[in-house]
């Protein structure tokens, strides 16, 4: 059995705090993706930088992260700053650095949250049992093995079906409980929109990303390391960007995530 | 006619440059909320110091805007920082901060677009014309008045039907032309989803809000001053979060915005 201290995704999002507000990581291929690592990676980094911040109040309720450009191999600083801490909530800003430049930032809520009423709105889709559908078999990035993906529509291979739309279950593999960090980088897991609306490749990927954290503690131990289902639509492609809506869901049908990101594509 | 540099929205808005990245503003009682302006308006603000900023490249992609404290009613300064210029995008940070303290963060995401494929995915919803509705009648807060709101479902009124969803048409009051801070404003006019969710009042508010501007300069000059159409809904309302998903159409049925927000709400 592998333990959460020795699995990939807790090596790549690795920080050593430096001083007041400074951490230092390294950045391998182990998550590489076409250029630089993946998204979902740098963004489980840097929202782990907060949540290893000695000042840090309550859990992730949302966070926002800005791709400036592309995390080179090698070694980066992030610069985690609580902006403002209330009496329950509290503001980040996270900035990651290469060589003194500016590669990601993004803001994070924290929150201490409270029981209160509740309802979930986005029902969780139907979808096949996870053992009835095959593992995506790609080795074109290096990230794609670190995750076990079952696409139920929406993939983007060659003769696959044009469709704005992607479902599949998805997991770390091997598998690990699923936590905050863990949850951030597979909101990032969805190709970008037009590969699968064209089934054509042009050069794209995510300039902004959000996540807003349905998820408590709770859901977060009653999902463990079991699938997640995930779905991702596009409301408009126009002059080289395009937006992304994505929900996933815990295997019980919890939702525990609700995040848009915006794509470029070339052309 | 009013002309554009008189109305409220251009008040209130309104920045001085004080030194590189600083500038000052001025907030008072004209778009009043419950605790401080309204969201939309010093969301605006921000992203007009990008907008003004002198090291401007292109046009607003995507905005997040962190609501960490009530802006009071008084002189304020925003410190506009171009993190990352790239050939052809730019990366914002900027902070609006009163006696020293961040009242509100953002990250915005600028970039000359270029014409591409181009496809619109989130068709605009049957809406009865702008001429059948009736003008929402309420001056519970000040802001309203300087909007035209004509709610088709999803009104948070004594009386309402229960609805996660709302649908309404919504111009400046009086009729501005559409330009990204006017847009931007109208993209937080809907009220938190648990108000007519549950038809009853619980404090709430706004904490997190992420704006992808599908508009360009085009987009905006021929939705001119008409009414917009807007929808919202929710994915979960728990233990004390609830997030927003909505849509912005001009009256032509061209997507404009697509805009995500995350909600304190009480009990």
């Amino acid at each position: 059995m592998t333990t959460s201290t020795t699995h990939a995704l807790d090596q790549a999002i690795r920080l050593q705090m430096t001083a007041a507000n400074q951490f230092s990581g390294h950045c391998d291929e182990t998550y590489l993706n076409m250029v630089g690592p993946f998204g979902g990676m740098t963004a489980a980094t840097l929202l782990n930088a907060a949540l290893q911040h000695p000042a840090r109040l309550g859990d992730p309720v949302s966070l926002t992260v800005n791709f400036a450009g592309p995390v080179a191999l090698g070694d980066f600083e992030v610069e985690a700053t609580p902006l403002r801490t209330n009496r329950s909530t509290q503001h980040w800003l996270l900035l990651l650095r290469q060589d003194g430049e500016v590669m990601t930032s993004a803001t994070a809520f924290f929150a201490n949250r409270r029981e209160t009423w509740s309802e979930q709105v986005a029902a969780c889709p139907q979808a096949p049992a996870v053992d009835e559908l095959p593992r995506m078999e790609r080795h074109e990035r290096a990230w794609f093995k670190h995750y076990d993906m079952r696409y139920i529509s929406g993939v983007f291979q060659p003769g696959g079906e044009e469709s704005n739309d992607s479902l599949l279950w998805v997991r770390d593999e091997p598998p690990r409980p699923l936590d905050f960090a863990a949850l951030t980088a597979i909101g990032d897991i969805f190709a970008p929109r037009i590969f699968s609306r064209r089934q054509a490749f042009t050069p794209a990927g995510t300039v902004s990303m959000t996540h807003y954290f349905h998820a408590t503690q709770d859901d977060l131990q009653r999902a463990g390391s079991d699938f997640l289902l995930g779905q991702a639509g596009a409301s408009r492609y126009h002059h080289n960007y395009a937006d992304q809506i994505a929900h996933l869901w815990a295997s019980d049908g919890t939702l525990l995530l609700t995040s848009t990101q915006v794509a470029y594509f070339k052309e």
